[in-house]
Protein backbone atom coordinates (compact mmCIF):
# COMPACT_ATOMS: atom_id res chain seq x y z
CA UNK A 1 0.00 0.00 0.00
CA UNK A 2 1.55 3.56 -1.21
CA UNK A 3 2.09 6.32 1.41
CA UNK A 4 0.80 9.69 1.29
CA UNK A 5 2.43 12.45 2.85
CA UNK A 6 0.51 15.35 3.32
CA UNK A 7 1.04 18.39 5.99
CA UNK A 8 -1.21 20.17 8.61
CA UNK A 9 -0.99 23.60 10.23
CA UNK A 10 -1.86 23.97 13.70
CA UNK A 11 -1.59 26.30 16.30
CA UNK A 12 2.43 26.02 17.83
CA UNK A 13 1.02 25.04 21.16
CA UNK A 14 -1.40 22.61 20.37
CA UNK A 15 1.93 20.82 18.38
CA UNK A 16 4.25 21.02 21.62
CA UNK A 17 1.20 19.72 23.84
CA UNK A 18 0.63 16.49 21.04
CA UNK A 19 4.48 15.76 21.57
CA UNK A 20 4.30 15.58 24.98
CA UNK A 21 1.35 13.49 25.07
CA UNK A 22 3.13 11.33 22.07
CA UNK A 23 6.03 11.03 24.37
CA UNK A 24 4.25 9.89 27.39
CA UNK A 25 2.34 7.63 25.49
CA UNK A 26 5.62 6.01 23.94
CA UNK A 27 4.45 6.44 20.39
CA UNK A 28 7.67 6.45 17.98
CA UNK A 29 5.96 9.20 15.29
CA UNK A 30 3.70 12.08 14.61
CA UNK A 31 2.08 9.94 12.32
CA UNK A 32 1.23 7.15 14.00
CA UNK A 33 -0.36 9.11 16.29
CA UNK A 34 -2.70 10.99 13.82
CA UNK A 35 -2.87 7.78 12.15
CA UNK A 36 -4.01 6.48 15.39
CA UNK A 37 -6.50 9.00 16.06
CA UNK A 38 -7.74 8.87 12.73
CA UNK A 39 -8.53 4.81 12.64
CA UNK A 40 -10.05 5.00 15.87
CA UNK A 41 -12.79 7.78 14.60
CA UNK A 42 -13.01 5.73 11.34
CA UNK A 43 -13.84 2.53 13.43
CA UNK A 44 -16.88 4.72 15.09
CA UNK A 45 -18.07 5.63 11.99
CA UNK A 46 -18.26 1.92 10.79
CA UNK A 47 -20.12 1.38 13.83
CA UNK A 48 -22.62 4.36 13.58
CA UNK A 49 -22.75 3.45 9.85
CA UNK A 50 -23.77 -0.15 10.00
CA UNK A 51 -20.85 -1.62 8.44
CA UNK A 52 -19.75 -5.14 8.91
CA UNK A 53 -17.52 -4.69 12.13
CA UNK A 54 -15.72 -7.39 14.29
CA UNK A 55 -15.10 -7.63 17.72
CA UNK A 56 -15.15 -9.44 21.35
CA UNK A 57 -18.23 -10.12 23.76
CA UNK A 58 -17.03 -10.94 27.20
CA UNK A 59 -18.90 -12.98 29.69
CA UNK A 60 -18.33 -13.86 33.53
CA UNK A 61 -20.56 -16.47 34.77
CA UNK A 62 -20.70 -19.05 37.41
CA UNK A 63 -20.72 -22.24 35.49
CA UNK A 64 -22.90 -24.01 38.92
CA UNK A 65 -25.87 -22.16 37.89
CA UNK A 66 -28.85 -24.28 36.48
CA UNK A 67 -28.39 -24.89 33.11
CA UNK A 68 -26.14 -21.87 32.42
CA UNK A 69 -23.71 -23.30 30.17
CA UNK A 70 -26.47 -25.09 28.06
CA UNK A 71 -28.31 -21.78 27.10
CA UNK A 72 -25.22 -19.85 26.26
CA UNK A 73 -24.06 -22.42 23.88
CA UNK A 74 -27.84 -22.10 22.73
CA UNK A 75 -27.70 -18.85 22.43
CA UNK A 76 -24.45 -18.99 20.67
CA UNK A 77 -25.63 -21.62 18.30
CA UNK A 78 -28.44 -19.28 17.34
CA UNK A 79 -26.17 -16.56 16.27
CA UNK A 80 -23.46 -19.05 14.92
CA UNK A 81 -22.92 -16.74 11.46
CA UNK A 82 -21.99 -13.83 13.94
CA UNK A 83 -19.58 -15.76 16.46
CA UNK A 84 -16.37 -16.69 14.92
CA UNK A 85 -14.75 -19.05 18.27
CA UNK A 86 -14.70 -19.32 21.93
CA UNK A 87 -12.06 -18.67 24.21
CA UNK A 88 -12.78 -19.73 28.08
CA UNK A 89 -10.70 -19.40 30.91
CA UNK A 90 -11.46 -20.87 34.34
CA UNK A 91 -11.10 -18.27 36.28
CA UNK A 92 -11.32 -19.96 39.56
CA UNK A 93 -12.95 -22.86 41.16
CA UNK A 94 -16.68 -20.68 39.98
CA UNK A 95 -16.26 -18.48 37.97
CA UNK A 96 -15.57 -18.04 34.23
CA UNK A 97 -14.22 -15.46 31.15
CA UNK A 98 -15.81 -16.61 27.82
CA UNK A 99 -14.35 -14.77 25.28
CA UNK A 100 -16.76 -14.59 21.79
CA UNK A 101 -14.80 -13.42 18.94
CA UNK A 102 -18.03 -11.53 16.34
CA UNK A 103 -17.77 -10.56 13.19
CA UNK A 104 -21.33 -8.99 11.58
CA UNK A 105 -22.98 -5.86 11.32
CA UNK A 106 -23.25 -3.76 14.24
CA UNK A 107 -27.13 -4.85 14.42
CA UNK A 108 -26.63 -8.69 14.68
CA UNK A 109 -24.11 -7.81 17.07
CA UNK A 110 -26.14 -5.78 19.89
CA UNK A 111 -28.99 -8.21 19.33
CA UNK A 112 -26.61 -11.57 20.29
CA UNK A 113 -25.50 -8.99 23.29
CA UNK A 114 -29.28 -8.64 24.04
CA UNK A 115 -29.46 -12.54 23.99
CA UNK A 116 -26.53 -13.16 26.24
CA UNK A 117 -27.89 -10.70 29.02
CA UNK A 118 -31.44 -12.43 28.90
CA UNK A 119 -30.29 -15.33 30.29
CA UNK A 120 -30.37 -15.95 33.97
CA UNK A 121 -27.49 -16.39 36.28
CA UNK A 122 -24.81 -14.40 33.90
CA UNK A 123 -22.72 -12.04 35.79
CA UNK A 124 -21.19 -9.62 33.49
CA UNK A 125 -21.32 -8.76 29.64
CA UNK A 126 -19.37 -6.45 27.93
CA UNK A 127 -17.81 -5.45 23.87
CA UNK A 128 -15.06 -4.29 22.52
CA UNK A 129 -15.88 -2.91 19.76
CA UNK A 130 -13.62 -3.39 16.72
CA UNK A 131 -13.16 -3.83 13.04
CA UNK A 132 -12.79 -5.81 10.13
CA UNK A 133 -10.10 -3.92 8.97
CA UNK A 134 -10.81 -4.39 5.28
CA UNK A 135 -11.82 -0.23 5.60
CA UNK A 136 -9.07 0.46 7.54
CA UNK A 137 -5.65 0.79 5.52
CA UNK B 1 -0.62 32.44 18.19
CA UNK B 2 2.08 30.96 15.47
CA UNK B 3 0.67 28.34 13.41
CA UNK B 4 3.45 25.43 13.09
CA UNK B 5 3.81 23.10 9.64
CA UNK B 6 4.23 19.34 10.10
CA UNK B 7 3.72 16.75 7.29
CA UNK B 8 2.71 13.19 8.18
CA UNK B 9 2.96 9.85 6.04
CA UNK B 10 -0.10 7.61 5.96
CA UNK B 11 -1.57 4.92 4.07
CA UNK B 12 -2.97 6.42 1.10
CA UNK B 13 -6.48 4.19 1.60
CA UNK B 14 -6.81 5.50 5.13
CA UNK B 15 -6.06 9.47 3.66
CA UNK B 16 -8.89 8.44 1.42
CA UNK B 17 -11.05 7.26 4.36
CA UNK B 18 -10.38 10.09 6.52
CA UNK B 19 -11.26 12.70 3.43
CA UNK B 20 -14.37 10.98 3.13
CA UNK B 21 -15.47 11.52 6.69
CA UNK B 22 -13.95 15.10 6.88
CA UNK B 23 -16.41 16.04 3.74
CA UNK B 24 -19.26 13.80 5.59
CA UNK B 25 -18.93 15.68 8.96
CA UNK B 26 -18.41 18.95 6.70
CA UNK B 27 -15.56 19.67 8.29
CA UNK B 28 -13.30 22.63 6.34
CA UNK B 29 -9.87 21.33 6.36
CA UNK B 30 -7.12 18.04 7.07
CA UNK B 31 -5.83 20.39 9.46
CA UNK B 32 -9.06 21.29 11.29
CA UNK B 33 -9.79 17.26 11.25
CA UNK B 34 -6.58 16.73 12.19
CA UNK B 35 -6.42 19.44 15.26
CA UNK B 36 -9.97 18.28 16.53
CA UNK B 37 -8.64 14.80 17.35
CA UNK B 38 -5.68 15.66 19.28
CA UNK B 39 -7.44 17.82 21.42
CA UNK B 40 -10.13 15.82 22.32
CA UNK B 41 -7.43 13.07 22.85
CA UNK B 42 -5.45 16.51 24.96
CA UNK B 43 -8.85 17.02 27.02
CA UNK B 44 -9.11 13.30 27.86
CA UNK B 45 -5.37 13.36 29.07
CA UNK B 46 -6.64 16.99 31.12
CA UNK B 47 -9.02 14.76 33.01
CA UNK B 48 -7.01 11.49 33.99
CA UNK B 49 -3.86 13.80 35.31
CA UNK B 50 -5.94 15.89 37.81
CA UNK B 51 -5.06 18.76 36.01
CA UNK B 52 -7.50 22.24 36.13
CA UNK B 53 -10.43 21.56 33.62
CA UNK B 54 -14.06 22.62 33.48
CA UNK B 55 -17.93 21.52 31.94
CA UNK B 56 -21.21 21.44 32.80
CA UNK B 57 -23.61 18.82 35.07
CA UNK B 58 -26.98 18.46 34.11
CA UNK B 59 -29.50 17.72 36.46
CA UNK B 60 -33.14 17.39 35.55
CA UNK B 61 -36.20 17.19 38.62
CA UNK B 62 -39.62 17.77 39.16
CA UNK B 63 -39.64 20.66 41.77
CA UNK B 64 -42.51 19.10 43.54
CA UNK B 65 -40.63 16.93 45.54
CA UNK B 66 -40.17 17.45 49.16
CA UNK B 67 -37.21 20.29 49.90
CA UNK B 68 -35.33 19.28 46.47
CA UNK B 69 -34.66 22.80 45.49
CA UNK B 70 -33.16 23.01 49.01
CA UNK B 71 -31.41 20.46 49.09
CA UNK B 72 -29.80 20.84 45.76
CA UNK B 73 -29.26 24.51 46.63
CA UNK B 74 -27.44 23.38 49.75
CA UNK B 75 -25.21 21.18 48.13
CA UNK B 76 -24.47 23.59 45.71
CA UNK B 77 -23.71 26.42 48.18
CA UNK B 78 -21.41 23.85 49.84
CA UNK B 79 -19.18 23.61 46.70
CA UNK B 80 -19.54 27.72 45.62
CA UNK B 81 -15.94 27.34 44.25
CA UNK B 82 -16.56 25.33 41.57
CA UNK B 83 -19.45 26.05 40.46
CA UNK B 84 -19.43 29.37 38.10
CA UNK B 85 -23.03 29.58 37.76
CA UNK B 86 -26.32 27.77 36.90
CA UNK B 87 -28.90 28.04 34.17
CA UNK B 88 -32.45 27.11 34.66
CA UNK B 89 -35.11 26.11 32.59
CA UNK B 90 -38.93 25.08 33.32
CA UNK B 91 -39.41 22.20 30.94
CA UNK B 92 -42.99 21.92 31.72
CA UNK B 93 -45.11 22.39 34.84
CA UNK B 94 -43.30 19.85 36.69
CA UNK B 95 -39.68 18.94 35.06
CA UNK B 96 -36.70 21.62 35.53
CA UNK B 97 -33.73 21.65 33.61
CA UNK B 98 -30.52 22.79 35.35
CA UNK B 99 -27.10 23.26 34.14
CA UNK B 100 -24.61 23.90 36.17
CA UNK B 101 -21.38 25.41 34.88
CA UNK B 102 -18.51 23.60 36.56
CA UNK B 103 -14.38 24.51 36.63
CA UNK B 104 -11.71 22.91 39.20
CA UNK B 105 -10.10 19.36 39.80
CA UNK B 106 -11.68 16.44 37.98
CA UNK B 107 -12.25 14.86 41.94
CA UNK B 108 -13.79 18.34 42.82
CA UNK B 109 -16.18 17.96 40.12
CA UNK B 110 -16.81 14.12 40.70
CA UNK B 111 -17.15 14.72 44.16
CA UNK B 112 -20.03 17.25 43.54
CA UNK B 113 -21.52 15.03 40.86
CA UNK B 114 -21.37 12.41 44.05
CA UNK B 115 -23.07 14.91 46.19
CA UNK B 116 -26.18 15.82 43.58
CA UNK B 117 -26.89 12.29 43.18
CA UNK B 118 -27.44 11.48 46.84
CA UNK B 119 -30.57 14.09 46.49
CA UNK B 120 -33.76 12.00 46.80
CA UNK B 121 -36.19 13.24 43.90
CA UNK B 122 -33.36 14.14 41.12
CA UNK B 123 -34.62 12.28 38.36
CA UNK B 124 -30.93 12.62 36.29
CA UNK B 125 -27.64 13.87 36.77
CA UNK B 126 -24.84 13.93 33.87
CA UNK B 127 -21.55 15.55 32.87
CA UNK B 128 -20.36 17.08 30.13
CA UNK B 129 -16.76 16.84 30.66
CA UNK B 130 -14.56 19.81 29.05
CA UNK B 131 -11.82 22.05 29.14
CA UNK B 132 -10.93 25.51 30.19
CA UNK B 133 -8.91 25.74 27.09
CA UNK B 134 -5.40 26.87 29.27
CA UNK B 135 -3.37 24.00 27.82
CA UNK B 136 -5.39 23.90 24.67
CA UNK B 137 -4.50 26.10 21.72
CA UNK C 1 -47.92 10.31 42.24
CA UNK C 2 -48.06 6.46 43.83
CA UNK C 3 -45.74 5.27 45.18
CA UNK C 4 -45.31 0.94 44.01
CA UNK C 5 -43.94 -1.26 46.15
CA UNK C 6 -41.98 -4.68 44.60
CA UNK C 7 -39.91 -6.91 45.67
CA UNK C 8 -36.60 -8.20 44.40
CA UNK C 9 -34.95 -11.70 45.11
CA UNK C 10 -31.04 -11.87 44.82
CA UNK C 11 -27.87 -13.59 46.52
CA UNK C 12 -27.01 -12.32 49.54
CA UNK C 13 -23.56 -11.72 48.75
CA UNK C 14 -24.29 -9.24 45.71
CA UNK C 15 -27.22 -7.15 48.04
CA UNK C 16 -24.09 -7.00 50.52
CA UNK C 17 -21.78 -5.72 47.87
CA UNK C 18 -24.34 -3.26 46.43
CA UNK C 19 -24.88 -2.01 49.99
CA UNK C 20 -21.43 -0.88 50.96
CA UNK C 21 -21.61 1.20 47.42
CA UNK C 22 -24.95 2.69 48.06
CA UNK C 23 -22.62 3.39 51.78
CA UNK C 24 -19.81 5.01 50.11
CA UNK C 25 -21.63 7.06 47.72
CA UNK C 26 -23.64 8.45 50.74
CA UNK C 27 -27.15 7.63 49.20
CA UNK C 28 -30.04 7.65 51.60
CA UNK C 29 -31.72 4.93 50.73
CA UNK C 30 -31.98 0.97 48.68
CA UNK C 31 -35.07 2.35 46.81
CA UNK C 32 -33.45 5.53 45.85
CA UNK C 33 -30.28 3.61 44.41
CA UNK C 34 -32.29 0.91 42.48
CA UNK C 35 -34.25 3.75 41.01
CA UNK C 36 -31.54 6.08 40.19
CA UNK C 37 -30.13 2.46 37.78
CA UNK C 38 -33.24 2.57 36.45
CA UNK C 39 -33.99 5.77 35.32
CA UNK C 40 -30.11 5.79 34.43
CA UNK C 41 -30.76 3.01 31.60
CA UNK C 42 -34.21 4.17 31.18
CA UNK C 43 -32.03 7.90 29.69
CA UNK C 44 -29.94 5.67 27.50
CA UNK C 45 -32.92 4.06 26.08
CA UNK C 46 -34.34 7.40 25.49
CA UNK C 47 -31.65 8.63 23.33
CA UNK C 48 -31.61 5.45 21.17
CA UNK C 49 -35.36 5.19 20.74
CA UNK C 50 -35.18 8.81 19.61
CA UNK C 51 -38.06 9.85 22.07
CA UNK C 52 -37.23 13.29 22.76
CA UNK C 53 -34.75 14.29 25.40
CA UNK C 54 -32.74 17.40 26.95
CA UNK C 55 -29.46 18.32 27.92
CA UNK C 56 -26.11 20.61 27.47
CA UNK C 57 -23.93 21.08 25.09
CA UNK C 58 -20.65 22.08 26.16
CA UNK C 59 -18.33 24.82 24.24
CA UNK C 60 -15.31 26.17 24.67
CA UNK C 61 -12.92 28.89 22.55
CA UNK C 62 -10.97 31.84 22.31
CA UNK C 63 -13.34 34.77 21.14
CA UNK C 64 -10.24 36.56 19.47
CA UNK C 65 -10.56 33.75 17.23
CA UNK C 66 -11.44 35.43 13.60
CA UNK C 67 -15.06 35.63 13.41
CA UNK C 68 -15.81 32.46 15.83
CA UNK C 69 -18.40 34.45 17.64
CA UNK C 70 -20.42 35.44 14.52
CA UNK C 71 -20.31 31.74 13.32
CA UNK C 72 -21.43 30.30 16.61
CA UNK C 73 -24.31 32.60 16.72
CA UNK C 74 -25.24 31.71 13.44
CA UNK C 75 -25.13 28.22 13.38
CA UNK C 76 -27.09 28.22 17.13
CA UNK C 77 -30.23 30.80 15.30
CA UNK C 78 -30.21 28.05 12.56
CA UNK C 79 -31.01 25.75 15.01
CA UNK C 80 -33.11 27.69 17.37
CA UNK C 81 -36.01 25.30 17.72
CA UNK C 82 -33.83 23.09 19.77
CA UNK C 83 -31.39 25.14 21.91
CA UNK C 84 -33.76 26.70 24.60
CA UNK C 85 -30.71 29.28 26.36
CA UNK C 86 -27.19 29.90 26.50
CA UNK C 87 -24.91 30.55 29.81
CA UNK C 88 -21.56 32.23 29.08
CA UNK C 89 -18.44 31.95 30.95
CA UNK C 90 -15.42 33.99 30.67
CA UNK C 91 -12.88 31.68 31.97
CA UNK C 92 -10.21 34.31 31.24
CA UNK C 93 -8.80 36.71 29.13
CA UNK C 94 -9.19 34.71 26.28
CA UNK C 95 -11.29 31.49 27.00
CA UNK C 96 -15.14 30.97 27.01
CA UNK C 97 -17.29 28.18 28.07
CA UNK C 98 -20.28 28.38 26.73
CA UNK C 99 -23.34 26.24 27.53
CA UNK C 100 -26.45 25.27 25.17
CA UNK C 101 -29.21 24.12 26.88
CA UNK C 102 -30.97 21.53 24.26
CA UNK C 103 -34.23 19.64 23.74
CA UNK C 104 -35.03 17.67 21.29
CA UNK C 105 -34.94 14.54 19.05
CA UNK C 106 -31.53 13.18 19.50
CA UNK C 107 -31.09 13.24 15.99
CA UNK C 108 -31.58 17.23 16.28
CA UNK C 109 -29.35 17.15 19.34
CA UNK C 110 -26.54 15.29 17.26
CA UNK C 111 -26.75 17.61 13.75
CA UNK C 112 -26.47 20.37 16.27
CA UNK C 113 -23.16 19.03 17.74
CA UNK C 114 -22.12 18.22 13.98
CA UNK C 115 -22.58 21.97 12.76
CA UNK C 116 -20.74 23.29 16.15
CA UNK C 117 -17.89 20.79 15.69
CA UNK C 118 -17.56 22.36 12.29
CA UNK C 119 -16.67 25.81 13.04
CA UNK C 120 -13.15 27.04 12.90
CA UNK C 121 -11.32 27.70 15.70
CA UNK C 122 -13.43 25.64 18.48
CA UNK C 123 -11.42 24.25 21.31
CA UNK C 124 -13.74 21.32 22.67
CA UNK C 125 -17.51 20.36 21.88
CA UNK C 126 -19.10 17.86 24.80
CA UNK C 127 -22.52 16.83 25.22
CA UNK C 128 -24.39 15.74 28.52
CA UNK C 129 -27.67 13.49 27.12
CA UNK C 130 -30.18 13.96 29.60
CA UNK C 131 -33.70 13.85 29.48
CA UNK C 132 -37.27 16.06 29.91
CA UNK C 133 -38.10 14.05 32.65
CA UNK C 134 -41.84 13.15 30.89
CA UNK C 135 -41.35 10.00 30.93
CA UNK C 136 -39.48 9.57 33.85
CA UNK C 137 -41.16 9.48 37.24
CA UNK D 1 -25.30 -19.05 47.67
CA UNK D 2 -28.27 -17.79 50.11
CA UNK D 3 -31.17 -15.87 48.39
CA UNK D 4 -31.97 -12.28 50.13
CA UNK D 5 -35.37 -10.82 49.36
CA UNK D 6 -35.70 -6.77 49.75
CA UNK D 7 -38.52 -4.54 48.86
CA UNK D 8 -38.06 -1.33 46.94
CA UNK D 9 -40.49 1.55 46.68
CA UNK D 10 -40.65 3.25 43.89
CA UNK D 11 -43.22 5.71 41.81
CA UNK D 12 -46.00 3.80 39.36
CA UNK D 13 -44.96 5.36 36.46
CA UNK D 14 -41.03 4.78 36.40
CA UNK D 15 -41.84 0.61 37.31
CA UNK D 16 -44.21 0.64 34.37
CA UNK D 17 -41.58 2.06 32.38
CA UNK D 18 -38.84 -0.28 33.76
CA UNK D 19 -41.68 -3.25 33.23
CA UNK D 20 -41.57 -2.26 29.64
CA UNK D 21 -37.77 -2.34 29.36
CA UNK D 22 -37.77 -5.47 30.80
CA UNK D 23 -40.48 -6.86 28.15
CA UNK D 24 -38.36 -5.23 25.31
CA UNK D 25 -35.01 -6.69 26.28
CA UNK D 26 -36.79 -9.91 26.74
CA UNK D 27 -34.88 -10.24 30.23
CA UNK D 28 -37.31 -12.65 32.58
CA UNK D 29 -37.77 -11.10 35.65
CA UNK D 30 -37.35 -7.92 37.76
CA UNK D 31 -35.31 -9.36 40.40
CA UNK D 32 -32.63 -10.18 37.28
CA UNK D 33 -32.80 -6.87 35.71
CA UNK D 34 -32.38 -5.04 38.83
CA UNK D 35 -29.96 -7.18 39.92
CA UNK D 36 -27.82 -6.61 36.02
CA UNK D 37 -28.24 -3.02 36.92
CA UNK D 38 -26.53 -3.61 40.14
CA UNK D 39 -23.77 -5.46 38.66
CA UNK D 40 -22.87 -3.39 36.46
CA UNK D 41 -22.71 -0.91 38.53
CA UNK D 42 -20.12 -2.69 40.48
CA UNK D 43 -18.08 -3.29 37.88
CA UNK D 44 -17.20 -0.03 37.57
CA UNK D 45 -16.90 0.45 40.92
CA UNK D 46 -14.07 -2.53 40.59
CA UNK D 47 -12.22 -0.77 37.61
CA UNK D 48 -12.21 2.32 39.71
CA UNK D 49 -11.38 1.35 42.88
CA UNK D 50 -7.82 -0.73 41.11
CA UNK D 51 -9.51 -4.29 42.97
CA UNK D 52 -8.28 -7.27 40.39
CA UNK D 53 -10.53 -7.26 37.11
CA UNK D 54 -10.82 -9.00 34.01
CA UNK D 55 -11.77 -8.50 30.61
CA UNK D 56 -10.30 -8.80 26.80
CA UNK D 57 -8.40 -6.49 24.83
CA UNK D 58 -9.03 -6.62 21.07
CA UNK D 59 -6.35 -5.95 18.31
CA UNK D 60 -6.60 -5.55 14.62
CA UNK D 61 -3.34 -6.12 12.22
CA UNK D 62 -2.45 -6.75 8.77
CA UNK D 63 0.28 -9.36 9.71
CA UNK D 64 2.15 -8.76 6.18
CA UNK D 65 3.32 -5.22 8.18
CA UNK D 66 6.73 -5.49 9.40
CA UNK D 67 8.20 -7.35 12.30
CA UNK D 68 4.48 -6.81 14.04
CA UNK D 69 3.88 -10.18 14.94
CA UNK D 70 7.10 -10.41 16.58
CA UNK D 71 6.80 -7.04 18.00
CA UNK D 72 3.24 -8.20 19.42
CA UNK D 73 4.23 -11.13 20.52
CA UNK D 74 7.48 -9.58 22.42
CA UNK D 75 4.94 -7.04 24.35
CA UNK D 76 2.81 -9.99 25.20
CA UNK D 77 5.47 -11.71 26.47
CA UNK D 78 6.14 -8.85 28.78
CA UNK D 79 3.09 -8.55 29.89
CA UNK D 80 2.61 -12.50 30.57
CA UNK D 81 1.51 -12.10 34.27
CA UNK D 82 -1.72 -10.50 33.36
CA UNK D 83 -2.60 -12.21 29.53
CA UNK D 84 -4.10 -15.29 30.28
CA UNK D 85 -4.67 -16.44 27.14
CA UNK D 86 -5.00 -15.56 23.04
CA UNK D 87 -7.44 -15.58 20.27
CA UNK D 88 -6.30 -15.23 16.66
CA UNK D 89 -8.51 -14.96 13.95
CA UNK D 90 -7.69 -14.84 10.03
CA UNK D 91 -10.69 -12.04 9.17
CA UNK D 92 -9.26 -12.04 5.69
CA UNK D 93 -6.28 -12.57 3.88
CA UNK D 94 -4.33 -9.69 5.14
CA UNK D 95 -6.32 -8.80 8.60
CA UNK D 96 -6.01 -10.39 12.13
CA UNK D 97 -8.28 -9.98 14.74
CA UNK D 98 -6.50 -11.55 17.86
CA UNK D 99 -8.26 -11.38 21.50
CA UNK D 100 -6.14 -11.51 24.64
CA UNK D 101 -8.01 -12.51 27.70
CA UNK D 102 -6.69 -10.69 30.64
CA UNK D 103 -6.62 -10.51 34.25
CA UNK D 104 -5.03 -8.28 36.63
CA UNK D 105 -5.19 -4.53 38.47
CA UNK D 106 -6.46 -2.05 36.03
CA UNK D 107 -3.11 -0.23 35.98
CA UNK D 108 -1.95 -3.03 34.64
CA UNK D 109 -4.21 -3.68 32.43
CA UNK D 110 -4.15 -0.24 30.86
CA UNK D 111 -0.10 -0.31 31.04
CA UNK D 112 -0.51 -3.43 28.41
CA UNK D 113 -2.91 -1.35 25.89
CA UNK D 114 -0.28 1.84 25.69
CA UNK D 115 2.68 -0.65 24.99
CA UNK D 116 0.11 -2.58 22.15
CA UNK D 117 -1.03 1.08 20.98
CA UNK D 118 3.07 2.05 20.48
CA UNK D 119 3.26 -0.71 18.62
CA UNK D 120 3.45 0.25 14.84
CA UNK D 121 1.22 -0.99 12.16
CA UNK D 122 -1.89 -1.91 14.52
CA UNK D 123 -4.96 -0.96 13.18
CA UNK D 124 -6.92 -1.00 16.01
CA UNK D 125 -7.56 -1.94 19.80
CA UNK D 126 -9.98 -1.39 21.98
CA UNK D 127 -10.69 -3.69 25.70
CA UNK D 128 -13.79 -5.10 26.94
CA UNK D 129 -13.74 -3.89 30.85
CA UNK D 130 -14.78 -7.41 32.68
CA UNK D 131 -14.72 -8.87 36.09
CA UNK D 132 -13.05 -12.08 37.47
CA UNK D 133 -16.88 -12.68 39.46
CA UNK D 134 -15.21 -12.89 42.44
CA UNK D 135 -17.22 -10.16 44.88
CA UNK D 136 -19.90 -10.48 42.03
CA UNK D 137 -22.20 -13.12 43.47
Amino acid sequence: MALMRFSVSLDEGLVRQFDAKIKMDRCPTRSKAVGDLIRSSLVQTEWRAGDEVAGAIVLVYDHHKRDIVKKLTNVQHDCHDAIISTQHIHLDHDNCLEILAVRGKPGEIDAIVKCLKAVKGLKHVSLAAGTTGERLL
